[in-house]
């Protein structure tokens, strides 16, 4: 079905996930127009010199005036002050959604911010890379990944279909849950990765016997996985934890036992114990493929090395 | 300059590893013959289907019988038993060599069957996917890795440089170190990271209030990354950890000690903390980008999803 098009919308960052709105709503003609307001010069420059929105603005005020639809794309942190700044440039009627990877502390935030005449609809595409800033979005990053949508209680269920209906013309599914849920079901599928992958890196980075240059050469082991992870944006990640504590503290707790179980096993030699571990977490990737949220090529099919098989020799003998 | 074949080589072990030198091997013409082992009668089936070898054996011996390579391409716990199994049919003058993930207690355990007349280079060659067995290899996996030996004291230089060469053959690096450095080594840039993505799937299965269907469901905000490597063999693991115990249990107790500071940090909500560490961990990506480990396409390239920009819209509008 065709969606009707936004007459403004007003993007609050063009970072990662705000240009990638942008790429998409060209793509899609989801907007009439676009007004975007970034904090420093530079990325509003970039931004239109990048065609991510038709006007750009140094104060978020600007940005939203007139904007039928507001995306707060900055950090966690951010989204309070941001709110505080565009209260009374909000037009009645409007919508304002975020894209923060923690929802009840955005919650907390911004609903105080927000005039009685406005909805706020919390949401939170799960889609990512490991670049940021205006210059990093592309159009299908939303592609079959999911939005996830906290709406209040009391929230007019027009509205919320509206939003849905927006990101599904992104290319997102989506889903709708209340913002406590998300922030417990993210800390695991999302916060505690990261900053494993965070602080294996500085672990690496503290060893004497084993220099940085070997570390690097000989990473295709499995750490360079994570080093993509390390590569994110420390902003917006120090707010997540800052701003997720509870659910996070209480599954570092986890991790840290099955760790040690782990350890143990390894120090007394129990090979069955790591065999029927490393047996039952084999498992779950088969369904993550099945449930297309990731690829099914060997080594995430990087540089696609996997597609030379046995090829004729190249008489290079 | 040109690698002059070996006339036969023995593959004991068809998996990822020994299928990809198989593949390698055809291709560049590194053999005039191969001869396998497996334990599996339905491995040395499928092998023959795939013409990994010429000849298939039932016993590790036969397969060794005039050989001069013998490569131990099975898990590093079977190594002992097996050249053990093969000690009286190595031929005069032949080499031995391994791809163990670990390699002093692959040593420890294979040194002693190992005639005098017969020259064994311990080896490991840092290359994987998430995948085994006869079907998973492909003839470009050693392309661009590093593979390190670990010559024993009074080693034949000559016959390290031939293994060099084979290698290279193979479109490897190589380096030469010594045993203990190379387990130091690799329990961080392997062993520890492949312990953690198992540990953490393993957390996240047993949660209560977080249900497997929405772990699957979210997975792409970083759970994803890590279940590739959960992914891996369980007993080639299960035997890297049993045989590198001292480093991976001293590398734990650093990786454990770090995440409890960044802990602390999240609950006393030192912001700057994490920010400063997480933008320490960041700069590791880039130099593992240059060193050509990894892909610098976003996400890994995966699925070329960022190949897609902002294109002309298609008309659904």
């Amino acid at each position: 079905m065709a969606f009707a098009p936004f007459e403004k919308v007003a993007l609050i960052g063009l970072g990662l996930i705000g240009s990638s709105l942008s790429h998409v709503m060209r793509r899609e003609k989801l907007a009439t127009s676009i007004s975007g307001h970034a904090r420093s010069a530079a990325t509003r420059e970039r931004a239109m010199e990048l065609g991510l929105a038709d006007t750009m603005h140094e104060h978020a005020a600007d940005a939203v005036r007139d904007a039928d639809l507001v995306v707060l794309c900055v950090p966690v942190g951010a989204c309070g002050p941001v709110a505080e700044a565009i209260s009374k440039a909000l037009k009645p009627g409007a919508i304002v959604t975020d894209v923060g990877s923690v929802k009840s502390a955005v919650i907390r935030e911004v609903s105080p911010h927000i005039p009685g005449n406005v909805h706020f609809v919390p949401g939170h595409p799960i889609a990512g890379t490991e670049y940021s800033g205006p210059d990093s979005g592309f159009a299908s990053l939303f592609e079959n990944r999911w939005c996830i949508l906290t709406p209040l209680g009391g929230t007019d269920a027009d509205v919320t279909a509206r939003l849905t209906a927006f990101w599904k013309a992104c290319g997102s599914n989506v889903d709708i849950m209340d913002a406590d849920h998300h922030d417990r079901v993210l800390s695991i599928t999302s916060h505690l990765p990261q900053l494993i992958a965070f602080n294996i890196v500085t672990t690496a980075a503290d060893l004497e016997e084993v220099t940085q240059q070997e570390v690097i050469k000989y990473s295709a082991g499995g750490f360079r996985d994570f080093t993509r992870l390390a590569a994110s944006d420390p902003t917006m990640w120090r707010d997540v934890y800052l701003n997720n504590k509870q659910a996070v503290l209480e599954l570092l707790g986890r991790f840290s036992e099955d760790m040690s179980a782990l350890q143990r096993a390894i120090r007394w030699g129990d090979g069955d114990m790591l065999f029927d571990t490393f047996t039952r977490a084999r498992g779950i990737r088969q369904r993550i493929i099945e449930a297309g949220q990731d690829t099914d090529e060997p080594d995430f099919g990087r540089g696609s090395q996997h597609s030379e098989t046995t090829a004729p020799a190249d008489g290079r003998d």
